[in-house]
């Protein structure tokens, strides 16, 4: 669907501000708590965290969807909002998090379809109940010729640490969730759920390094994992694909909403796979490779060089 | 100065995404803390919060600022960044809270100056650490024609309780902070000191009944703290004007970014006006009229209904 109507009857700009707040909020339904705890007021007042023995740490993310950029009219509204969420929760799921809150900044055409933006909201509503995530507060602003809604995710860890992007060594074997690849091609970038039951569990097991998620592609976010000294060792038959995605597609197509992660010692990576398997039998998990030192010879391994992720602004 | 260009040399084009991220992290310096409590992985990690011994309550609050509707090109972009954090920390003030974090939703052109943004980010970060205000992490993403900068703030209450804007009653007297009217003529609005410091005093201040910050006019912010039964009396005469404003601008022109607050009785007013010359003597507080029963005459009060603030998508 078109988001813009040159009819003003159909548009935002019909309703002017008080009567569109008045129906975000009956559209958000359940998702949005009252006043203070959502909208209404200056700010919004978070719930208190819960009381855990082990003390979480707070997490907060942030990413837009863009009318042009990230949806065109070929896409429902409400996979658009459904996936604004998502994203967010793919990264506190590649922290080992679960979501607390989330807050909407609106920016749109005052053209914007009244239809459009009930479906949209209803979207985002959806996931944000499935995932236990209430829509706090937000913004909606006035934005003449486009269309951005940017999502803030608040999160917390659910094993005492974050598992950060940092935290991988020499010697770790590097993993991936489920297969890479065609993600645009195939929809999946619009229906994907994100891994946060799997993040959480990997956060709590002895033996995970560094985690992240992949949306660029692994040719790319790979790098974003690689310590100063290391290099990866890939092994090109071993990176799981999508049915129909030959090796560029899984390397370089981006938007897999994936983990990425390291385990320390092949002991432990044993270990992993029975557990996974156990834990999570319907979601493949693959050691595609090894982290070795930078001047480590190539022996047969995929030569990343030759690949390259998304781009932006390019 | 023109936020794009069409000389690719000086645009984010010419950067590309890891280029551009660089210098958006030396751009920030020390008011973005280093990964993972700053940018750099899936999620930022928030400081651990301050022990006290009356438990914070966290708050949220995002605002955005827009090429074409917020600012335009006469407007220096040092003070479109510094005005994106005041008028969020304004939010933050109007509950009685002081800031703990910030992230930034940026969407840009790819023909945006370079030196557009590194003069925007100077003047945010600026504004962050002025405030204490670590910038813990953001997105940057392509949007095709458009500049849109969301920013999300997280706060904690100073006090036991948010100050929101539904403790009102009926008896309660109305006050504000400063002079209003004339912000957007007088270049106020890009200016001001948001009333952090005042509004976290009133919170802890006994008698002080609901509290909000004025950003559409008095006229039309004010129904916000007029509890269900009541209605407002004013007196025009009573509330302060910027220096060449006449009572319409002081109650329409929007922008003001002053504290509205209502305070329980006539003796917690009297200490209150006291107690507050002293602890701001260069800021005026001044109390400018009644929440009244809804079907009290209206005894020479003004008539709210002939002023109207600013209104969204008309």
């Amino acid at each position: 669907m078109h988001p813009f109507s040159d009819q003003p009857a159909e548009t935002v700009a019909a309703w002017g501000e008080q009567k569109l707040l008045a129906h975000i909020r009956r559209w958000l339904g359940s998702a949005m708590p009252a006043a203070p705890h959502g909208m209404g007021d200056d700010c919004a007042v978070l719930p208190a965290p819960s009381r855990r023995r082990a003390p979480a740490k707070a997490l907060v993310t942030v990413d837009p969807v863009i009318y042009g950029e990230h949806f065109d009219d070929a896409v429902a509204p409400r996979a658009v909002g459904q996936k604004l969420l998502s994203r967010n929760l793919s990264d506190i799921a590649a922290m080992g998090g679960r979501p607390t809150a989330a807050v909407l900044a609106l920016a749109l055409d005052p053209r914007t379809r009244l239809d459009w933006l009930e479906a949209f909201y209803r979207g985002l509503a959806a996931a944000a109940r499935r995932h236990a995530t209430p829509l706090v507060g937000g913004d909606v602003a006035t934005h003449r010729g486009g269309l951005v809604a940017s999502l803030t995710l608040l999160g917390e860890t659910t094993a005492r640490r974050a598992v950060t992007r940092s935290a991988a060594r020499v010697g770790d074997f590097i993993a991936v969730t489920g297969v890479l690849g065609g993600s645009l091609a195939s929809g999946h970038h619009w229906k994907f759920a994100p891994r946060l039951a799997e993040g959480a569990w990997l956060a709590g097991r002895p033996g995970i390094g560094a985690m992240m998620d992949l949306s660029d592609g692994l040719a790319k976010d790979l790098h974003a994992l690689v310590p100063a000294g290391a290099k990866p060792l890939l092994f090109g038959e071993l990176i799981p694909r999508r049915r129909g995605c030959d090796l560029r597609a899984a390397l370089t197509d981006g938007e897999d909403y994936e983990l990425l992660f390291t385990v320390r010692g092949a002991p432990a990576a044993r270990r992993l796979a029975a557990a996974w398997a156990e834990a999570f039998p319907r979601t493949p998990m693959t050691v595609i490779g090894k982290l070795v030192p930078a001047d480590a010879p190539a022996g047969g391994a995929l030569d990343l060089s030759a690949y390259h992720g998304f781009e932006h602004f390019r």
